[in-house]
C-alpha cells in the first residue's frame, strides 16, 4: 500500500489538472459525453481498453494474476445550477451546471488510483475493475449500466467499493457505517391541472399557482403528524414552476420533490400520502382535471455489508490512523450506487470522505456555494480507493 | 364613412394574410423587430412614412388637409406561452410565444383602416396618425414611446381612440364605458431568499419553497380580509419558479404577481399588505436576507372622456345599428394605452370589440386557446376605428 | 308629529333608564326571558296589552280609530361576547354577554315611541303595532314569531318599518336606501372529524387542528379567486373550537362561519365552496369520516320598497332638516327583519340610526367596546320611529 | 414476593370497586378534591397518617424496621374531555372530564400494593413511601409538591419508582427502558390578538382566526424542515379557540400547544421556532398587538437509572416470566415524574404497563375511547409495583 501511496506525489500535479478540467465541464445526467470521453481518454492512455456501457457509462479491467476481483464505482453527473463557488477553476456560472455535488472529485480520484496500480503491478495482484457512472443525480444511472447488460461485460466482483465527498465529516476524514447507510429515495414529478386565464379575471380560472402553495404547505404535515416521531423520513418540494407572466394565471403547475426514508414501507407511506394531499388540494379548488405523477428516479437503500465494512475500515486505520477515520451516522442521502453491486449479488462497502478543512461551516452539498478543497481531499480520496481496496489486492 | 366602409371588401384577403403572417410570428415585449419592420414595410408601401420612436414603435402621419387631429393606437406585442388554438394559422408552440391577447388584430385592423383613409382621401379630411405600440403586456410600451420623443415627433392630437378584442362581450359588437374603463395594475417580481442545500438535509437549509407556498396561501388574505366587500381589487401569482431538481433545496424563489385595482388608494393598499405579507413569511421562516420588490410594469387607470365617448358611441350606432353596440360595464383588465394621451393631455376613448360569435364559451384573453374568430372580428375592427374617427374627420 | 316630539323631553330620564337596565341585563338569542318580561312590562304600564309570540317575542296592538296600520319592529337579544366598553352602566364582564349591537337601543326606542302615542292619542290615528324581536344575531328570531302565528295575533300592517344603530353614519343622522340594502347571509356550523390521541403519538391520529387550519386558510381563495372582482361576498369563520389541553390532539374541530352576498346565487356559490373547501381539506389528512354541516340561520336580503322608503326619507327631512339626513350605501350587515313583513305581504322600510358623534373612529358592531353615545341616539331614534310613522298615520 | 402477590387475591373485588370509584370521579389538575379525599380514606382506613403536600398531593410513609427507603410515586388527575368508552363504569359524559390516562389505575394499583405491604409486614423490611401526586396532565403537580416541602415532609428515598398504563405494548407486560425514557415536554399558551368587528366588514377589523390558521399550517414546518430528519421532536396544537358567534370577527385566538424532544437544544429550537412563526404570522396580518407567550407546565427528561432498572427489570423477570416482559422503545410521551426523584437526588426507574389485551388496536392514552381492561391491568400494576420494590425490601 506504501508503494502505492508513494506513486501518488509525482502525479499530483497532473491529478489537480485533471481535476479542474472535470470541474470546469459539468454535465447533467446522461448528457455527460465530454466527460465520457475524457475518461476514456485517460484509462486508453494508462493502456488500458475502457468499454462503454449504456448512455455515457465507462468501465476498464485490470487484471493483475490471480486473486480477488474488486469493483470501483465513481460517479461524475453534475448538476442543474450556476456555480457560485469563486473558485478559479469554477464552471462557468452561465452554462447553469455545475459539479455541486463533488462527483468530479470521484472520479479524478478512480482514475488516479487506477494509474497507481498500472504504474505498481508488483504491488498488488488480482483484478481491479474501474468503473465509471453516469445519471447518479437522478437515480438512473447505475439501472442504465445494469440494463445495458454491465454483469456480462465484466467479470463478476468480489466486491463492490464506492465513495462519496461530504461536507459534513472533517476534512480528510474517511469512514463508513454497518448496515443502513444512506437512505431510499424517490423523485416525483407532479403536475397541477388548472384552468388558465387572465390575471385580473380569477373568477374564470382555476389558479393552479394558489393550488401548488396549498399542496406545499399542505405536504408538511406528512412528516410532522403522519410519522412517528423520531423516524427518518424527508419530503423535500425541490422545484416549483408555474406560469411566464404576472398578469396571467397559467394552465398547470409543476413540483418536482424527493422523498427520503431509511425504510420502504415509510417511503411508501410519504408517496402515498403526497398523493393523497396533492389529489384533494386539487379538488378543494375544484380542478376539472387530476393531477399527474410520474417517478423521476428511485434510489434503494444502501446496506454496506458488515464483513467488508470491518475490512475497509480497518485497513483505513492502518493507512490513515485513528484520526483519519470518522465513525458516521447514517446519512440522509441517497444513491443508486447499491444497484450495481446488487445486480452481481456482491457485498458492498460505501464510504464518505470530508472535503473541507473548515467542514462546520461549508456549504452543503447540492449548494452552489460547495467546491472541496482541492487538498488533502483529491489525494486523500485516491488513497481511500488504494487502502480499501488493499485487503483484497495487497499481496 | 360608407365610402371608407365599401373599401374594405377589395382588402379583405389581403388583410387577412396579413393578420395570419402576424398572428405567425408573435413577439414579446421590446423584441418585437420581425413584426416593427413588417409595419413598417406596410405603411411605406401606402407611400407613408413612419417613424420609429423607442425600441420598436413605429408612428405614421397621414395629413389630408384642414381639421381635427384623430391619433389612433394598435399594440403589437405577443405573451409569452405556447400557443393551443388549433388554428391553421397558429403559431408554432415550439416557439412559447403566441398572439394570446389579440394585438396582431388590433395592428392588422389600424393597417386596414389607414389603407383604407390613404386610398379614399376624397372621403375625410384632417389629420389621422396611426400609432403602433409595442410591450403593452409589461406595461412599459406606451412609457417608453413618450420617453422617446413621442410628443416632438408628431403632431399634437386632437382626440386619441384605441381598441381592444375580447371574449367578454358578443362578436363584432363593439361598445365604450364613459369615465373609468380599466383598472390600474403594478406588476411585481418578489424575490425571497432562503438558503439552499441538499434535499435530505432540510435542517441545514431555509427551504424558499416553503416560503413561496406560504406567501401564495397568505396572499389571498389580502381580498378576502383587507379589502371592503365589494370593493375591486385583485392580486394575481401569475408565476411562481424556484430551483430545477427535486432533490435539491434551491436558494431562492421568485414569484412575479399583479394587482388591479379602480382606485389609486386600493392599488397602494394591495401593494403594501403584499410586501408586508412577505417580508412577514420570510421572518417565519427565520430567513437571513430580507427579500427584493422590483415593479416590472404599471397601468395606470384609464378614464374615458366623457364627450370623446358619447361621439364614438354615437356614431357606433349609426354604424352598426344598436346590435352591434355594446355597454360595457368596466374591464377588470388594464393597460397603458392612457399614457399616450396623457402625454399630450389629449382626451381619449378606449373601446371594446367582441372577437367570437360563440362568446359565452370563448376561451379567455391570455389563454393558450385564444385566438378570435377571423371573421366579422377583423372587419368590424378595421371599421370600428374609421367609425371612432368619422366625428372629427368626415366632412 | 312636534307634539309628539315634544312629549319626550319629560321621558327622557325615565327612558335613559330603561335604556341602561337593558344594557346591563344582556340575554343572547332565545334565552332573553328578563328581558322580554321587562318589555312586557312597560308596555302593561302604558295600558296596553302584550301578546307573546314564540319563545320570548312581544306585540303590543295600539289602535286609534281609523287609519293605516303601521308596524314597527326592534329586537331585542346581545352577543357573547365580555363588554369592553367602559361604560358606567356597562354590562358585568363575568357574564360574557353584551349588548354589543345596539339593540337595547333599537328596543328602548320603540318603548318610548310607544309611550308618546299612548299619551297624545289627539295627535295621531291609525293603528300603531310595537313588536319586539327576539333573537336576530342568529338570524332566526322573525322567522320564529312568524311560525308561532304573528299573522294570526295582530292586524294587517299597511307597512313595516325597523331601524338599526351603526357607527358607519354620523351620529344622530338617520337614512334608508332604496332597494338592496343588506345582505344575505347564511350562518353554518361545520364539525371536522379527526381522530383523537396524545399529543406525543400524532401518527396515531389524524389532526383536526391541522384540518382546520388549513380550511381557515383554503376558505380565503372563494373570495379572492372564485369570486368576480367587485362582487360583493364575504366568508367570515367567525369561531373555531377544537381540543381542550395542549397535549392532546382532539377528535374534532368546529368551525362557526357566515356568508353574506347581495345576490342569492353569490351566496349560493359561496357555501358550495366552502363545503367543497372543507371537504377537500378532511380528505387531505385522510379524515375517516366526513365533516358535518348544519345552517344555523339565514338572513334574507333587505330590499326597501321605493314608495315606503321615499315617504320615510321626506319625513325625516322635514324632521331633522337635511343634515339630520344621511344617504347611505349599501350595509354589508345582514337583517332577518324582512322575513316580517314578508309574512303579510307588506312594504317596508329599514333606516340606519348614526350612533357616535366621533363616528369615524367609533368601534364597530359586535365589538366588546361597542356603545353608542347615549343622547343625542335614544331621542333620535325615538323621533325617528315618530317621523318615520308619520306618513301614514299624522292626521 | 410470592406471599404479597398471594395477599391480593381476597382483596381483588374491593380493589375493582375502588378503581371504578375513581374512574367515576375523575378530576383534573389541581381540582382533585374528592379524589385526594378518598385517597386519604384509604390510607387512614390501612392505620397509616398520610400527609397532604400542596393542594391535593398525599404521602404516606410505612416504616417496617431497618431497609432501604423506597419510594413509589403514583399520579392521580383526570382530563378535560368528555368519555366515550362505553364502560358500565363510565364517567358521566357530561362531566366533560374523564381519566383517559389511566392515572385511576396507577393509584388504584398503588393503593393496593401498600395493603398488601401493611397486612404483610413478614415478608418484607425497610421503608415503603406511597406518594400521590396530582396534575401530571400539566406537567405541574410533581414540582408543586416539591415545592410545598415534600423533601422535608418524608424521609430520604434510595430509589424511587413510578410506573404508567399505555396501549403501546401487550396487555398486562411490563417494562423500563434503561436511560431517556421519555421526552422532555414544554406546554404553551399562545394569545393571538387581532382586532374584532362584524362579520360583514373583514375591512375593519384584523381577523385572528385567520392568523391562528396560518400559525397552525406553519408551524408544521419546524419538523418538517427545521429538524434534522430523524430527530425525534413534536409540536401538537392541542387547542385551539377562538370567537363565539359565526357573524363575528374576534379579537383572539388562543392556542394552547405542547413540544416533545429527547434533547433540551431541541426542545428550545422548537419553543424559539414556535414564537418566531407566531410573531411573524401577527405581522403578516398587520396586528396592532404583540402575541403573548405563557409557559403552562414543563415535564422534564426522564431518564431511567442503569442500575435501578437492571434490578426492577430482572425482579420483572423473575415474577413474570419473559413473555411478561416488554423491552420498550423510547416513549414519545413525558412525566413530570423525575421532578420528584430529582428533588431528593435519588436514583429512579419508571416503567410501561400494558393495558389492553388487544393493545394493537386499542385506543391510544388521551383517546376518549381510552379504558384500560379491567383486569388483568389492575392486578397486574399492582403486583409490578411489589416486584419492582422486591430488590431494596423482600428479606
Amino acid at each position: 500500500m506504501r508503494t502505492l501511496f508513494d506513486a501518488l506525489g509525482p502525479t499530483r500535479a497532473e491529478r489537480e489538472e485533471l481535476y479542474k478540467w472535470f470541474h470546469r465541464h459539468p454535465e447533467t445526467a446522461f448528457t455527460e459525453y465530454e466527460t465520457s470521453r475524457r475518461i476514456g481518454e485517460e484509462l486508453s492512455a494508462l493502456g488500458l481498453s475502457p468499454v462503454s456501457v449504456g448512455t455515457t457509462g465507462k468501465v476498464a479491467v485490470l487484471a493483475n494474476g490471480e486473486g480477488p476481483v474488486v469493483m470501483m464505482r465513481a460517479d461524475f453527473d453534475a448538476l442543474p445550477c450556476a456555480e457560485e463557488s469563486g473558485k478559479d477553476y469554477s464552471a462557468d456560472p452561465q452554462l447553469g451546471r455545475m459539479h455541486a455535488c463533488g462527483h468530479d472529485l470521484h472520479t479524478t480520484a478512480l482514475l488516479g488510483a487506477v494509474r497507481a496500480l498500472v504504474e505498481n503491478l508488483d504491488a498488488w495482484r488480482g483484478t481491479f475493475i474501474a468503473l465509471f457512472q453516469p445519471a447518479e443525480e437522478i437515480g438512473q444511472g447505475a439501472s442504465e449500466m445494469v440494463a445495458a447488460g454491465l454483469t456480462e461485460k465484466v467479470p463478476h466482483p468480489d466486491v463492490v467499493l464506492g465513495q462519496h465527498v461530504f461536507s459534513t465529516l472533517p476534512g480528510g476524514a474517511v469512514g463508513a457505517r454497518r448496515g443502513p447507510a444512506l437512505s431510499t429515495t424517490t423523485q416525483l414529478r407532479v403536475v397541477i391541472h388548472g384552468r388558465g386565464g387572465h390575471g385580473s379575471m380569477p373568477h374564470t380560472t382555476i389558479d393552479p399557482v394558489v393550488i401548488a402553495g396549498a399542496v406545499i404547505g399542505r405536504i408538511q404535515t406528512i412528516v410532522s403528524r403522519e410519522l412517528e416521531p423520531g423516524t427518518f423520513g424527508v419530503v423535500t418540494v425541490g422545484s416549483v414552476h408555474a406560469g411566464d407572466a404576472p398578469n396571467t394565471v397559467a394552465d398547470s403547475a409543476t413540483l418536482r420533490l424527493s422523498t427520503r426514508a431509511y425504510d420502504e414501507d415509510v417511503d411508501a407511506r410519504l408517496l402515498a400520502s403526497v398523493e393523497r394531499i396533492v389529489r384533494a388540494e386539487c379538488a378543494a379548488a375544484g380542478a376539472e382535471r387530476e393531477p399527474e405523477f410520474t417517478v423521476e428516479g428511485r434510489g434503494p437503500l444502501t446496506t454496506n455489508d458488515v464483513a467488508v465494512t470491518d475490512a475497509v475500515m480497518g485497513s483505513f486505520r492502518s493507512a490513515f490512523g485513528e484520526e483519519g477515520v470518522h465513525a458516521p451516522g447514517r446519512w440522509t442521502g441517497s444513491e443508486d450506487f447499491s444497484n450495481i453491486p446488487r445486480a452481481f449479488g456482491a457485498p458492498y462497502c460505501f464510504w464518505a470522505l470530508g472535503g473541507f478543512s473548515d467542514w462546520e461551516n461549508a456549504p452543503s452539498n447540492h449548494s452552489p456555494q460547495f467546491a472541496p478543497d482541492l487538498q488533502p481531499s483529491l489525494d486523500r480520496g485516491t488513497e481511500a480507493i488504494l487502502a480499501a481496496a488493499a485487503p483484497w489486492l495487497i499481496r
